[in-house]
């Protein structure tokens, strides 16, 4: 089968062999977002004609590619939900020459009732289930996901707008005069991760950033730092109170602050490859009867 | 004498009487960052001088002219402090035909030694001071201040950065495709501030406000209030956990969102007038012998 990984700015596709593993990849930009109305089929066939031609019959698609502003839009399947249910969501899509589906986003909703969403995550975390049953996971990135595994399947989880936080906050309030770009000081997001576990609320312990520098007890290579500590220090707060390890899969760079955060809360972290979706695919197309 | 706020954006003058009340005032663009170096002295005389001409021979300055960007840099003086300390700190600056004297910001630390700032708040807060005696005093905003007011001094405060927050996230992340500018939605900003006392933590809560309208449960019109609620309210969690009663001093419509916030959290709410600061330059002025 080939499994692809279609999201917003890059589309990778993987050719699976009958033992899951990837035995051909392909990694181009062209997200959703450059093709245009109509176009998702050809931009298919562009990007994976070869293998067809080769021989695969089955495509199994994830990501953005199913969302609103894709190709054609699949429901979130309410959690807890595992390989077995995902596939039994997949929807099918019309495609010339192979059978084509669509792996749905996942959906929970907090005590509250409160929903949230994913869309692409959950076949990493089927991938993440599958080795590790019962877990707590977290994938950091623009909208970190951190979520609960239970036997082989994602029974709730929740999103923290942590990345693009700190984006708009680095950039666009008082905090950019001093939040210079430069390389990362592990002593200033530190003081960042533990500030975020003293009261006073992360509204005022923004503030605490231009403060300190002002009070020349932090520097203007520091407050950047600083910042993603005290933004990654509440996220840890919030998501993982009560957790005791945490399995952590991200690429290098944020792999390693959330594993020093982490760490400075007194969490155990394992950390995965986090090239984990082509696995995810491979397992739900297992439950298809295409591997 | 005559009492001057000035600030960033604009200069606020007052002629006031032997009864500290305001007996004409000013108020004119032309705030700090307009005024070129060396320029100061100008600017004050080109706004004032016709009261200078007509007798007045003392001049009080507070705000951000006595930032490091203003024309003197006035040290931060460190709570507890009240009108006496503050006339005290305040220092004289050159200025030809009157004498010129500049109110000093205030600084705290909190238990955890992060340092805190205000630079013209405490001049509003002075008068609070003198007529509340003991109190929790709000001046919401940009950076909002709050202020525990305890026998008309100030002995501590805390900032929040909410205002600020609310501007960057609001434009400048995936919430600002629905956020639109338009009316407060009352109901929507309700449902944020009451989703700021639920678990989950601000950056979760966040992408709550992204959910919800794509779940058809939040319309576009209302994003704003329901963020600007979560703000608050969160802002509120952190800054008023144990307060009875917060003593309220701003413009009419975000006095009226911070009102609305308080009163739904179950606590009292006095609001006062937020031109504070002619009284607060009298009460000083006094201390100084120039009332």
């Amino acid at each position: 089968m080939i499994g692809v990984d279609w999201g917003t700015t890059s589309l990778r596709a993987y050719r699976l062999g009958a033992d899951g593993r990837a035995r051909d990849r392909l990694d181009r930009p062209g997200g959703i977002l450059t093709v245009a109305p109509g176009g998702f089929p050809a931009a298919l066939q562009d990007a994976i004609g070869p293998w067809l031609a080769a021989g695969e019959r089955h495509v199994l698609l994830c990501g953005m590619v199913g969302s609103r502003q894709g190709w054609v839009e699949a429901p979130y399947l309410r959690c807890p939900a595992g390989p077995a249910e995902i596939a039994a969501a997949t929807i099918a899509i019309p495609f010339d020459g192979a059978e084509c589906r669509l792996v749905p986003g996942l959906t929970t909703e907090d005590a509250a009732g409160i929903p949230d969403v994913m869309r692409g995550e959950e076949t990493k975390l089927v991938a993440l289930a599958e080795s590790l049953g019962t877990a707590l996971a977290c994938l950091p990135g623009t909208h970190s996901k951190w979520a609960r595994l239970e036997d082989g399947r994602v029974t709730g989880f929740t999103t923290h707008m942590t990345g693009e936080t700190f984006a708009a906050l680095s950039e666009h309030t008082i905090l950019a005069r001093t939040s210079t770009d430069g390389p990362d000081v592990p002593e200033a997001f530190a003081r960042g991760v533990d500030r975020a576990r003293q009261p006073g609320g992360l509204l005022h312990h923004l503030f605490g950033a231009r403060t300190l520098h002002l009070m020349d007890r932090l520097a203007q290579a520091e407050t950047r730092s600083f910042l993603s500590g005290l933004l990654i220090g509440h996220e840890i707060a919030a998501a993982a109170a009560d957790a005791r390890q945490v399995h952590l899969a991200s690429a290098a760079h944020l792999a390693a602050l959330y594993a020093a955060a982490l760490a400075r809360n007194g969490i155990a972290v394992t950390q995965h490859d986090p090239d984990l979706v082509a696995q995810g695919l491979a397992r739900i197309g297992r439950d298809l009867g295409w591997v």
